[in-house]
């Protein structure tokens, strides 16, 4: 089969590759339908993810067709239609009865890390039973695709933690495409106000277009001021981090309002300053998060429901042999506008 | 009346004062029965808190009778025994509302900082329908004094916050009076572990004493370490920070579980490293607050029912005309193992 | 002045009466501009509220102008333009505290009820500190009136006891005034499903437009199995009862799902029946709440951010010299098809 | 082996039996070393549970040490030191995945009920990963028999669900076993009110001894007296039932406080009278559940720390030979004052 290597830092091939087959009791083959491309796959490509080796297939995202399955899995069987979530979890340690996926002492994030992923024409899942998901009748494939990681990252690291509700006020540092994922999920509680803050103007007009009641370009350094203006001088309920540098943790620091939350969704290479000095007293919550899928039968069912449209996010599409190319495009988002690509593996 | 007033950095003085008169419709005048000093107290007099104006009478903390109340008073008359709050609320505005009584926006933490103190005979109580508490028939006055500020600290910052529940495992870093009150609290809920971590031994049996599962002397620079082995390398559920600086703020980060909360209760003066590169995708919690004495009704019923014994943190008593001396002892801790003091006022 | 004044049972007047005056510190007096007629109001007519006496004036929803304030009232002053509560909080109180205003150990629901209402040119508003609100500039204040009563008890007693969430299932008995709120806020959360139950076609069309995913005429005794086969088999998740009588509580337990929730607002006059022998295994939760208004700030904000369009609700408009026709209209809401009518009292 | 086998309405026998073999590749099969009897044993020798069949081995508690297991079991191996879930969770479901293992589609209360069970020498335990937990070294087995059921029965559906707070009070009504577990429970959250309510002395001296502040024998009809004078006419908190039947469901209506919780813990077989014409205006909260024993690592982690002492629950001891002594001892209990009586299989 054809597959996305990992063949280093900076390096990548499309390459022939043996089909995966069950390893153990609970595991299933799925032929990719569909996939995508993530940050985190970029990550990888520079090096940065030691615990993905060269040699590896990359993609942890993407919807199937149920090929074979083990002696243990009795929830799906050859043909099933499936969403593969980007967190295999067993279901059953201390982590996953916490609803703590993302921290399964036998699974977390593996696919096309630790173990080969979905940017192949298969892939092998472990623990199939609480890692793939039936796709209800209906329901377009593209659009579930963006369940795999990016909706539940944006909503769960972001939305839930950052205690979005009715009538309150969220800011969104970074337009980027889960920062957009954060901002489409944001909306299934009714805040007042969505203000989103980057520094390209063209992700600014897609929030805006998403649905942000404010965006906020912060590349005149006065972010800071121009949230205070539209809060009357109070910050922000919810400031949800969605770049991962030092520069934007500490702007949400700065915007947050007494009594709110500031969710972390941005991946760290650093740390950052904290500023207690200011925040010990104003009564704030900071969180981080790698996502643990568990929202995505609820996910599902807003999908089903069209309480949200995941396919907006998706700005290009491709073949699986056109793997390099739509690696470029993503690669390349600012000049292509590039969100989420569609890889059509068949 | 004789009243202790900060005459600014390193200055104090007990002198005579006019006794305070009702200002506003909601004030009430309490002769002070007992009294106490904080350590925030010591922080005024080194200048740290500039709100804090020289010819301040000093302290938040106190339990007295009523002497006179306002024309807005309806629930407290001359004569009734009460415990005084440290913090002020209207119980009205947008943040009394939500409970954050500690950022009222016509109270807070005023008395001994923005207006005279209970470190006196008499003291001015703005907004007392909903800063003073009855106290029951049968309840030690001494106990009390604790309820006003350093219990309901311990309990909202580090306990609430930091969601202790049975059967988890908690660390307190620091075992100074805030620290030791917080452990008093952790154990309403019945953790499995208490690590209280400090540099001072006397301390530390002190804690062992309240309740401490396991101490930790921090000196030799291996807590880390200590605190992994006893819990099986996973880290605490909760790690309470009572001291305010960034070292131990780094070592609750680097002592808590995946899925874990830092409580932070200590005042800082500067920032502080936050280790996001290895906490982006821990799934910590990190919650900071200045008290808002919303507990103080619960915490009444706790001590009534005697499922806790604040006296444990008095470890001196003074008359008021004592209060330079009683601020000396209180001062040195380290080597008088002062915890809290009690000061008579009559 | 001119007020509507409940005469005893079955007998009401529009009569000359004084004007009221402030009574104690807390009060302010509110010139009338908007008020509106509830259910309750039918109730108290039908001799079914034994609190209120005749002589009473009617009405505990409005929004008016500051005409005078007592002298303990700093937030409001003459000329200002506010939104009454239908509670009346002191704020200060051991349940007010708890956020349940309701249960105010000198206020609840009083107005038109113990003390005279609003369907006058002039009220008295007693604890106005906590039971007016300021109206924003550019605010309908038609869409106000809604603010009073029906939308925070739909959403209160209905929506946020019933936990509605992203993509669950909610089921509303009853398409009165009152289960229209509870629509109308449910939407808040973006459930997937939102099932209307009632007897009349017309108030189910009302639903549908309001948003109703499905409705379901329960007048072919049918309604168990029509819910049953829209949730494939489950049940819903949010049953809310909002009719008050023993068979629409009943429907309720037969229609909620395992783990789900039955929140009732219906103000019911007999017990019923309660079926633990088919629920003490499924998990349920049964809420009950008189309304608290503690969500009055949240919901005036939706209504800023136009997240929901109370007006909606208003099928009908008065003057108040026509206020006997209103309450004939609005107490023959199956001829009239009224819903809430708008009582204009200048 | 010999086990314990139903035989109809009012008819039991120990017989000789095969010995259970694993059946897929989640069971395992556990050698019996201490198991005991529930009331609900007796339920199904009245008949009263249809769904337990004459001919099926009775029991659904117990610990002991793994024979064998299927090719899907990871975490267990012959010769592991277990106890048993009385509940069995595949760890996969939609139940499962909401902490409802109760709900579980392939599992729930099935081990002694629809397949063969705990009260014989060996056992067999479907989805054993998410139904057997690992005994730590040197806690003792006996104490551990009380966390097959009611142990976690007793905290989540009478404390948890109650939500028993610090300070709190909290009504238990019914002092048999299971009332007992709930009251030993309550105590991991401090409250300062524990209200016991039987007919039977001998258990309320045995609730005093294990930790009630107040015992009242509901035979002169006054428990509701009783309970508003200890309260100070407010009612508790949490009223817990815990016999399954309607009068002690109406009493825990006519104890609750405004704001508070009735959780029930009884089974019952009839419907019961909800005085919603009272309460409708309470902001109660009324809880059901069949325990899912999602609480188990929790309470072994309290029972490791000794902050609960579940042999108080033992009464008594029997070798497996003497089971149907054992059962005649159980079931007259009022007589022979047994609570929980241990069966050592070996």
């Amino acid at each position: 089969m054809k597959a996305l290597i990992y063949k280093g830092p900076g390096q990548k091939a499309l390459e022939d590759r043996p089909m995966p087959d069950i390893q153990s009791a609970g595991d299933a083959v799925v032929k990719i339908t569909k996939t995508t491309i993530c940050g985190t796959d970029l990550h990888i490509l520079k090096g940065d993810v030691p615990s993905c080796t060269p040699g590896r297939v990359l993609g942890h995202e993407g919807v199937g067709i149920v090929e074979k399955v083990g002696s243990g899995v009795a929830s799906f069987k050859k043909g099933d239609h499936v969403l593969i979530s980007c967190i295999s979890a067993c279901g059953r340690c201390e982590f996953c009865r916490k609803g703590m996926f993302s921290h399964c002492t036998t699974g977390g994030w593996i696919l096309g890390n630790t173990i080969d992923g979905t940017q192949a024409e298969y892939v092998r899942i472990p623990h199939a039973e609480t890692s793939l998901y039936h796709i209800p009748k209906g329901v377009d494939e593209e659009a579930l695709v963006m369940l795999s990681d990016i909706l539940p990252t944006g909503f769960e690291c972001g939305v839930l933690n950052g205690r979005v509700a009715p009538g309150s006020s969220v800011a969104i540092v970074g337009a980027g495409p889960i920062g957009l994922a954060a901002l489409l999920t944001a909306k299934f509680y009714s805040p007042a106000e969505i203000i989103v803050i980057d520094l390209d103007d063209n992700r600014l007009s897609v929030a805006k277009h998403f649905g942000a009641t404010h965006t906020v370009n912060s590349g005149d350094g006065k972010a800071i001021e121009k949230v205070m203006e539209i809060t009357g001088g109070k910050g922000v309920d919810t400031s949800i981090e969605a770049v991962g540098i030092p520069a934007t943790f500490v702007l949400c620091q700065r915007i947050v309002a007494a009594g709110g939350t500031i969710a972390n969704i941005g991946v760290h290479g650093v740390k950052a300053d904290l500023h207690l000095e200011d925040l010990w007293s104003h009564n704030i919550t900071i969180t981080t998060r790698l996502v643990d899928t568990v929202s995505t039968p609820m996910l599902l069912k807003t999908v089903q429901a069209q309480k949200i449209d995941p396919k907006l996010l998706i700005t290009h599409r491709f073949k699986l042999a056109d793997m390099m190319k739509a690696y470029e495009v993503f690669g390349h988002a600012a000049d292509t506008k590039a969100l989420k690509v569609i890889i059509e593996a068949e």
